[in-house]
């Protein structure tokens, strides 16, 4: 399913935010097929064999390495860099994280948790979360981005206009992305890779997985995108939604208050359904429950509705 | 497709807003399935042969009447209103519209415009929208809510915690909706009937279209819900997503701008590659495009992304 591009680019390529004056590890034309291998989150910190104590042990400014960044000749601020996802070569590893002071819900889980995940990486069947829940993969790049025009060192955690830590969950294989070029070349780099990830990675973090990330380069003179846009072939959920959802929602003035509000009540309802730990519901949430706006104009009053798919528990 | 309940609740039997002291039209046991002839959100103002200059003649307190209310017997403040979605009676005419005011993006669109549907309410075949875009069907209602526990009459515009215009484009056939109830018997009434509407209704109105409702009620005793929450039986994208997506993106630190970036970036493209005009893409987005919230943990900037379905146009 995966084969690799003309060129590999080595995860020792590795760069820790944006910086325009990055050097390129590869100067390429567009049309060109690249392969990146990309580490995990943790920057290879966390292994198969970790335990929770071992979050403790990643650095701040040493998170989210991404592997590039790569020169697109002919890339001109005002050009779209067009990006084909061809396909990933994944590891069969993965984690998820409740990491203390972020996710959506951080002050109702202070304490770190950790879950290591082992996939089939070849038949990438569900993976097995405690006795009863199996969770569909689906792996994509959580970033994947262009050098900024703005001058110094930016953090790779917030996403951009040039893209970055995007998270979207449908940047998977076949997808086509468009990021607004600011500086000469583009400056491409991509990390992050997930497994799996809901809409929202309401906890923080996805199933964090290190793997090879394969991507043709072409360009779309002066296209003038305000944000970053992508085009999928078909359709992205039907992993997950053979058996339909379990709903939650969050009725309420504030968009955000009423994620927090749908996150909590379907954390409730698995622990009460399931017998999970909250914080157990909360990961899982993560990798497969996604955060819909089913309505945003009967004011004041927005809804937003959090779906879990049922399929993970049968 | 659609068995009638055991009772029909006629048009007549509609009131505007929510208030508890409004008398039941009926008493049923749980178990009872209902029949309700629901109104569409003009109340009988727009008709299939209106035209634009009708808009004018809704009148602001007389606007989504909903049909009922019922009283369920044995149904107390703490338990749920269990609410099982039988199915929908569909009329074949339906409307949408920029009501100038309203809508996710009014300041944009200041002037009123009005789309008449005409569908095929025993096959629900995709809707004729201009010369190229069919859009799916799945009927609804936009409005299902009881009585809340504050004194008074209360607008039914803005969703509330006991449900209401809750405009959640899948609570359709086959569905169960739990509403936490407030005050004896329930008090629920039901309308906003819709034919199609994508997860946002961004342009504020959705296939706006009278059709019958059947419901079956029951209680869940003492289940102290905190906010609406449903099941799907089934996928709820299947009618939509054959042919992928295009998704535009809003990326920064507030929800709601990012919904607004997501959403223009999409209606700028439809303009772009289908050579419609702004608002038609607008009223085209409501009824069949989708807001997601990719990531909301990256601070400070999350990102919303807006997917239109590609099949639209196939």
């Amino acid at each position: 399913m995966h084969s690799h591009g003309a060129h590999t680019i080595h995860r020792d390529h590795h760069h820790f935010g944006w910086d325009n004056t990055n050097p390129p590890v590869l100067i390429v034309a567009p049309g060109t097929t690249v392969s990146f291998e990309c580490m995990e989150a943790s920057c290879g910190v966390l292994t198969a064999d970790s335990t929770v104590v071992d979050l403790a042990r990643m650095q701040p400014g040493k998170v989210n390495p991404v592997t590039g960044p790569i020169h697109v000749d002919g890339a001109e601020p005002g050009d779209a860099l067009k990006i084909t996802v061809e396909g990933f070569a994944p590891s069969g590893f993965g984690w998820t994280a409740n990491i203390p002071g972020f996710g959506l819900l951080a002050d109702q889980f202070p304490d770190p948790a950790l879950h290591i995940w082992k996939y089939d990486a070849a038949t990438l069947q569900p993976a097995l979360f405690g006795r009863h829940a199996r969770v569909p993969l689906r792996p994509f790049a959580g970033t994947m981005g262009v050098a900024p025009a703005a001058p110094g060192r930016h953090s790779v955690v917030p996403p951009r206009r040039v893209g970055g830590n995007l998270d979207i969950r449908d940047l998977s294989a076949g997808t086509v992305l468009y990021l607004p070029v600011e500086v000469a070349g583009a400056m491409f780099s991509v990390g992050d890779t997930h497994a799996a990830q809901g809409d929202g990675e309401v906890c923080g973090t996805a199933i964090e997985s290190p793997m090879t990330t394969t991507l043709t380069f072409d360009l779309v003179k002066d296209a003038q995108l305000a944000m970053p846009r992508f085009t999928t072939p078909g359709p992205v959920t039907r992993h997950l939604d053979g058996a339909g959802y379990e709903v939650t929602t969050g009725v309420g003035p504030d968009l955000w208050q009423g994620a927090r509000a749908a996150l909590s009540g379907m954390i409730d309802l698995l622990v009460r359904q399931h017998g999970m730990l909250a914080v157990e519901a909360y990961m899982l949430c993560s990798v497969c429950g996604d955060l819909r706006v089913s309505e945003i104009v009967d004011a004041p009053n927005w809804v937003v509705s959090f779906y879990f798919p049922r399929i993970v528990f049968e």
